[in-house]
C-alpha cells in the first residue's frame, strides 16, 4: 500500500470504511459490548502459534495501524510512530538482538544446585519460547516522538512521561483491533532499543517503545501462555483493587 | 462491593458472567468486530459531560476494572493496583493539587503582548476544562508496583519500563470498556504524584501512572476536544506510519 492508498482511506475514512462508526449511536447493544470484552478476554501474546505463510492484507493493517492512531494522547499530541517491517534482513538482525539479551537474562536468573526450585525456574525460562520474529507476517516498531507539537504539550508539564502512556494506549488499541481481525501479536521485550535505533535508523531523539510480531494466529490459547506453563498465577481481582486509598493489609 | 464479593465474582467469572466468552469462538463476527471498533473510535477523554448524580453500578464498575486487568503484562506480573475513590474530601485535596499545577502550567505558555498568536494560544489553554474531579461519580488512581513478583520478572531484563508500560495496557482496556458501558473516563495529567502519594498514603516504591475520573456521560463528542477547540488538528495515518525503517523525508 503507497503512503497515497493510506492518505486516501484516511480522509475517506467517515464515509467509506465498513468499521467506522464514530457517529453511530452513543448506547452500545450488547453485541457490541460482547465484541469489545471478546476482543480484551480473548487476546494473548503470540509467539508459537503464527500461521507462517499467511500474509496480512494491507485493508487489515490499514484497520490495526488506524485503530492504534484512534487512541487517546497526552494534549492530543499523537506522539507515535509505526515502522512497519517484512524484509527479512532486517528481522534477522532484530532477531539477533533478541538473542543476546536473552543469553544476558539468563545471567540474571540464580541457578543453584541445592536449590531445585531455582534450578527448575532457570530450567523452565530458558525451555519457553519468547518471540515470533521470523515466524510473522511482519513485524511493527512503534516508537515515541517527545518533540512532536512541542516543546509545550497541554498536559505533559507536571509528568513528562504520559507522553510515553500515550503510545501504551495506542499498543494495546493496536492489539486488540488485530485480535478482533484473527491476528496474533506477540511484543518482544528482550531486545536492546539501542540495536533497534542502529538497525532501523530511528533518530537519537526518539524512542523505541514496542516492537511487535504480527501474524494469522492459528490458534488463542484460552489462558495466556505464562499461566499455562506454571510460571505465574492469575491474580484475583479484589487483590488489586484498593478503596479510598492505598490499603497495606492486603500485601 | 465488598472484596468477598469481587472474588467471588472473579472465580464464578467463566461460569457466570453475562460478558465473559473467553472460550466462545475465535473467529469475530462483523457485529463484534464492530462493537470493538467503535469503542475505539467513539472513546473520548471526558471533562465536561459528566452526569453528576448518577452513580456507577457495583457490576458495572467490577466489568471495568477486570476488563483492565486482563490486560497484557511484561511476564504476566500484573502490576497494578486500582484505588477507588468516591470521598469528596479526599477528591477535593486532588483537585487542589490539580489547581496548583495548572496555574504552573500556564506560566510555561510564553506570552507575548507582541505575538498575537501567542497571546491566543494561552488564552485558548487557560479556557479550557482540563478535569472533572468533583464532576465525575467515582476517581480511579491506577499505580505501577515494580515489585510484584520479583526482582525477576521475566521480559523486564532489557527493558525495566516495560513494567510502566502494562499499566498504560491496563488503562487503555479500562477506557474502552467505560465507553462501550456508557460511561466517559477523564484522564488528569496536571497532577503531582507526590501529592497523589501523600493523599492516597502510597508507598514510596509504588508509582502513581494515572488518575482517572469516571462517569456516565451525558454524550460522547464526535471529536476530541482539543480537535474541536483548534487546538490541534489529528494528524493523517500516512503521516505516522513508515515501511522497512525510519523515513525522516516525511518529518
Amino acid at each position: 500500500m503507497t503512503s497515497a492508498d493510506y492518505n486516501n482511506r484516511n480522509n475517506n475514512y467517515h464515509e467509506s470504511h465498513s468499521f467506522a462508526t464514530p457517529h453511530s449511536s452513543s448506547i452500545f447493544s450488547t453485541h457490541e459490548k460482547e465484541g469489545l470484552y471478546k476482543a480484551i478476554f480473548s487476546r494473548r501474546d503470540v509467539r508459537s502459534q503464527f500461521i507462517t505463510d499467511k500474509p496480512i492484507p494491507d485493508d487489515v493493517l490499514f484497520r490495526i495501524l488506524n485503530a492504534a492512531h484512534h487512541a487517546p494522547s497526552v494534549g492530543y499530541s499523537q506522539p507515535w510512530n509505526f515502522i512497519v517491517i517484512k524484509d527479512r534482513s532486517l528481522r534477522r538482525q532484530v532477531k539477533e538482538s533478541f538473542l543476546l539479551e536473552h543469553r544476558k537474562s539468563i545471567f540474571m536468573l540464580e541457578d543453584s544446585d541445592d536449590d531445585p526450585d531455582k534450578k527448575q525456574k532457570k530450567e523452565k525460562y530458558m525451555s519457553l519460547k519468547l518471540e515470533g520474529i521470523m515466524e510473522s507476517a511482519l513485524n511493527i516498531c512503534v516508537t515515541y516522538d517527545h518533540t512532536r507539537f512541542g516543546p509545550f504539550v497541554l498536559g505533559r508539564t507536571s509528568v513528562p512521561e504520559t507522553g510515553v502512556y500515550s503510545v501504551c494506549c495506542a499498543i494495546q488499541n493496536l492489539w486488540l483491533a488485530a485480535r478482533a481481525e484473527g491476528i496474533g501479536v506477540g511484543w518482544v521485550s528482550i531486545i536492546s532499543n539501542q540495536d533497534l535505533q542502529r538497525i532501523l535508523f530511528i533518530p537519537e531523539h526518539i524512542r523505541p517503545i514496542a516492537y511487535l510480531c504480527l501474524g494469522y494466529a492459528y490458534e488463542f490459547a484460552d489462558k495466556p501462555d505464562l499461566e499455562k506453563a506454571g510460571w505465574l498465577p492469575r491474580l484475583g481481582l479484589d487483590k488489586v483493587v484498593y478503596y479510598e486509598r492505598w490499603n497495606d493489609s492486603k500485601e
